[in-house]
């Protein structure tokens, strides 16, 4: 979608333009010509009489009769939708809609939407809302919302799915120095215009440098998929997430269904394609901070410079936690502390503590000498008001060495009374300063972490979308698709799907009687697994239907009539399963079909603990053999991939490729919403899938 | 010990005053003077003649000639311990000591450090540092600090063991209305008085309601838990605890010793002796206003009404995280609302959403009506910045109507510019109010947890420190302390000591020959374990010694051959144990003694994931039954105790009897340092010890 006229519109009108102070039409207007705009303004009013801020009041678009580039659409929704054919009829494309009344209401708004929908579609309208409070386009002076105040110009280029919250940023920018906004969208309903055309076009904006979202939901997972992965390796995109704390279906069937929640899936898109997630709202202001300073750390390790013992040993454990390496000084660099100190106690380790009584002299010396230092990625200055504290010269000390410098310097000036100005003064001068340490660590391990895997497409190729070392075009792997696709799966059938795809399995055998028994012990030997054979029971172990470890003809016998001898009713049981039984430990390999953004694809521990300890990874299909290995580094199970317990190492290559094998599966078969391979055996003698659930659309809950 | 004296003197004697503005001995000087002491102030300085700051300076203590209540000794460590003898002599027993030069730094300092002891316990002196900015009495207007300001007036108590994070609290509330110290008290050093003394202190201060602590390490451990049990049923303790990545220590052999860091003990302290532990020091602040305002939630449900979505849906996803229920309103307040709301569009869920254009009178009513729900614990009122939002009216209806109410109202009123002025009006009521929801959700979870557990000493009992139905004083019990005490542990009399104290576990027999297995069957039966018996093998699992499920004499024999036949070397195994195999889910019971806070005890995940999962739970003992039952409850393994897959619920009570007798056999056996039962295997039937080690002072590690 083409959004740079909508966004720079050569001439704009404003239709329900108001007198009234309070109302929408008179702030828009206002705001539009407050924030400086260049093109034409038309107030468009069919009731008012007069001028309205200086400008003629027109009775009609029509009567305009010059060409518009964006209507702004200031009127109740029952008015606004019979306005479009109006707006067609002049050839108007971009409209700003700010109505509520639609499909966020009750029955009357559905009425309403369809209207909207009809008339979006025939005559092919790019809108911005309903339900929405506009947009700025700082750099052109286009400021069709209703907020307060103007909007600040800047480099960040903000998306929001909430007004208020737009609301809440633009005045906290205002009361800042040198943070604003290139573009603030409001998205509103997202009717057309939603947050990953807001995303692509923000990215081509020169003035943007860096993206910031909230987000409560994704209307085209596919659409943000694509657009992030475009955008995250060019710009950075930060976001903030409302609805965290959404639990996963509650009708999930799997293990897999169960685990996954749609969070979960927020957060594994947003890793995989690049989307830097703050976690609460001062992080996400710390971040936009630092990109929009363009203060970026250079590499992981940071140098401390303190004066305030605690301070330094709570700001240490947040960069440990979050695993910024804190570096020590080199001789060279020691040396040159120690020299420029004239025997002035300091300690030297990291932090390195100048003590309480330092001078704004000192910190310069020291800071001086830590500029110097090689391979670090930033310097963080903390500062604590002490009796002889010199905060304001510390302080303009710390400004004019950071212009000599590239390394960015973090101060974190702590107190209140003593610190007026001061916060201002690093702003001023683009010092991504800080009042307190609670959220730089785990920003600044956010911006190594993108800047590392994303930034100037370095590693794009590894979360690409398509799979590495995996040939789909090869027969075996061809045969994922079935071709009368089953409407529903029992343990036989979902095996025999694994083994037809090329899945490793251990063959099961079905004993329908006691003499079934020695022709299948010819095949398999000892030791077996016993398992119920029923398509009723969903979790076998629980009813003891499952006996592991047999290992004479004796056993097996008394095992079958427990187990098959037992059951009372048929259809509950068709027999028994047997199967060699193999060693090695026990993985889940799942996969959940997600309706916004597609195939989740899940690995990590598997038997009888999946779903109580829960140590799993998730990752949208398709990856590449790289992102896996991340992948499976996110679950505590890893360790046990290099070898554990006097087995060798695992062959990730193959757990990648039997992962990768059900993401086609499920991608061939839309038929599939969740599959559950557990437990996957794992050794390094074998790898092979020992148990397997397939739950269809058609699938019908037990009870 | 009584430090009612020394924390409100008769009389103040300040050695080593100064007429030069930057150094200690004037700064503490015009602290005194400027904080309003009404009690004698006498400066003393043997080299200065004259004045200072108006007042005498006298040449030495002896020339005062008059009773010092306590001495501030604002002289260099080296002529510090000197002045002792003459403080003695003086009859003085109270002195603050701000020297830094003793033990921390080095080789000259431990020289004095010895001195400044012998000098302490031969003249029972009480001493705040050395190392350590001194103390304020806002009450008394005692203020012995070289603070940059004088310390204003409120019901805080704090204990910092950072002087510099004291400075920067300070300097925080000298820019803030209503929020002030009644002590505030750097440590240093400890050499004397300490955290716990400290607390023992502010808990019989009237003036004191909640308790702040900046904490780096707890100087004893014993009488921090005493004073802690005392002090938190009766007054909040707020801690900021610096060092939490310090890790377990790398010389631990056991499982139990190498999950078990330093921060995971101080935590499980903070829990169970009813510390509240501030994770940043944004929450330690929002902690500190909700309890200095006395506005404690009455339970854990939550009203919250808004004018903004978005920051609506992130502060539900913050209460929600931390379990504290959004409770919907009652059909008869929801009818007061609507009535009162005359057909205005309103969200009646909870969050209330009054949406953008919410007036003063809009908040007033809806809040009024909130105000009669029945049964919740407190209100969130959110605001943010809109085009008509009355900012300033709304927040003086919020102070009215808190006036009125004793529910407590958090109004979160977020952005910047437009919120000039309302944090202070805020605070001038008494009312905590905050910039965003960043800190509040936690803080509120984590006032509630006190509240249930410890407030009023309500539920102290359930921690106290003795064992409930456990008696100390049966026979099979009170045999935990072993005649002899061993030096060295194997397997074997692991087991025999385990049982020995009557923990159950199944025999061991072992086997030096395959004559010897026919023998052993006769006891266990089949299945077995067999496991080498080693004294040199830690690992038995890794080097393929631990065999399971064998069913038949043959197998026995073709494994005792496998196993003992194949070690070369003596004494590397001693031939090979033979254990009956019993069923049950594989748990860990372990202890280890902990330097400061004594005996840690761990339950959790056993077997072979035991490390890699760490679904393990800490606590110190002793303890009851009850708090037992939560500290399993932190497990993700809880669940299998209520039953699992065919098995019935487990008896706890028999579990929690297991774990208090492995801590008194650790605090009967001084010499052990570490215990793991790994596993416990654990079922409906049967909980038995299966495999055990005991490590001692004496443990000599392999390698």
């Amino acid at each position: 979608m083409d959004l740079q006229k909508f966004f720079n519109p050569s001439s704009i009108a404003v239709v329900g333009v108001s007198h009234e102070k309070h109302k929408v039409g008179y702030l828009a207007a206002k705001n539009l010509i407050d924030q400086g705009y260049k093109g034409e303004i038309y107030f468009v009013n069919n009731k008012f009489k007069g001028e309205i801020l200086g400008k003629k009041v027109y009775s009609s678009l029509k009567e305009i009769d010059k060409p518009i580039g964006l209507v702004v659409l200031a009127v109740p929704a029952a008015i606004a939708v019979y306005l479009f054919d109006e707006v067609h009829d002049l050839g108007i494309k971009n409209i700003v809609l700010y109505a509520a009344g639609f499909k966020e209401t009750g029955k009357e708004g559905q009425v309403l939407e369809k209207l909207l929908d009809e008339k979006i579609k025939k005559y092919n309208l790019n809108i911005l809302g309903p339900n929405c409070i506009g947009y700025v386009n700082t750099t052109k002076g286009v400021n069709v919302t209703f907020l307060k105040d103007v909007c600040p110009a800047g480099n960040i280029g903000f998306i929001s799915q909430s007004g208020a919250l737009g609301s809440m940023l633009n005045d906290y920018f205002n009361a800042h120095e040198n943070l604003g906004f290139s573009y603030f969208i409001s998205l509103g309903n997202k009717t057309v215009i939603d947050e990953a055309d807001a995303l692509e076009f923000l990215v081509r904006d020169e003035k943007t440098k860096v993206i910031a979202v909230y987000l409560e939901d994704v209307k085209d997972g596919e659409k943000f998929k694509r657009v992030s992965a475009e955008v995250s390796g060019r710009k950075p995109i930060v976001v903030l997430k409302a609805g965290s704390t959404k639990e996963g279906s509650k009708a999930a069937v799997s293990h897999t269904g169960g685990m996954v929640g749609d969070d979960q899936v927020y957060g594994t898109v947003f890793k995989q394609y690049g989307v830097i997630r703050a976690a609460q709202l001062g992080e996400f202001l710390t971040l936009l901070k630092v990109f929009s300073f363009q203060r970026e750390p250079v590499n992981r390790s940071v140098l401390v410079l303190s004066n305030a013992g605690g301070a330094g040993v709570m700001l240490t454990d947040g960069l440990i936690r979050e695993r910024l390496p804190l570096v020590t000084v080199s001789p060279e660099v020691k040396e040159m502390i120690v020299k420029s100190m004239k025997g002035k106690k300091i300690t030297l380790h990291n932090p390195i503590d100048l003590l309480g009584d330092a001078s704004a002299f000192d910190y310069e010396k020291v800071i001086g000498a830590m500029l110097e230092e090689k391979n670090i990625g930033a310097i963080i200055v903390l500062l604590t008001p002490q009796a002889n504290t010199e905060i304001a010269k510390t302080a303009e000390i710390i400004v004019e060495m950071q212009k000599k410098f590239a390394l960015p310097v973090y101060p974190i000036f702590m107190g209140k009374k003593s610190m007026a100005g001061v916060g201002r003064l690093f702003e001023k001068n683009k010092i991504a300063g800080f009042a307190n340490f609670d959220h730089l660590p785990k920003a600044l391990a956010k911006i190594n972490w993108w800047r590392e895997n994303f930034r100037e497409g370095g590693r794009m190729d590894n979360i690409l979308l398509k799979l590495d070392s995996f040939d789909a075009d090869r027969p075996e792997n061809k045969r994922a698709r079935h071709d009368g696709p089953l409407r529903h799966y029992n343990l036989s059938n979902s095996m025999e799907t694994l083994a037809s795809i090329g899945i490793p399995t251990i063959p099961l055998y079905l004993a329908k009687s006691v003499d079934d028994l020695r022709t299948i012990v010819k095949k398999t030997g000892f030791p077996v697994v016993a398992k119920i054979a029923s398509d009723k029971i969903t979790h076998k172990t629980d009813v003891g239907g499952v006996v592991t470890g047999i290992k004479t003809m004796d056993e097996m016998e008394i095992i079958f009539k427990k187990i098959v001898g037992a059951r009372r009713a048929s259809p509950v049981h068709q027999g028994m399963y047997i199967q060699s039984q193999i060693n090695g430990f026990e993985m889940l390999v799942g996969a959940k079909r997600d309706p916004v953004f597609g195939i989740v694809l899940v690995i990590g521990l598997g038997g009888i603990y999946t779903e109580l300890l829960k140590d799993i990874a998730y990752r949208i299909y398709p990856f590449g053999f790289e992102e896996f290995r991340k992948m499976i580094k996110e679950t505590k199970q890893y360790k046990l991939i290099g070898g554990f317990r006097g087995s060798g190492p695992i062959d990730e290559k193959r757990l990648y490729h039997i992962t990768a094998k059900l993401g086609q599966l499920m991608e061939n078969n839309p038929q599939i919403r969740e599959v559950d391979i557990n437990p996957l055996m794992v050794s390094d003698k074998i790898i092979s899938a020992v148990d397997c659930r397939i739950i269809t659309e058609n699938h019908i809950p037990n009870k």
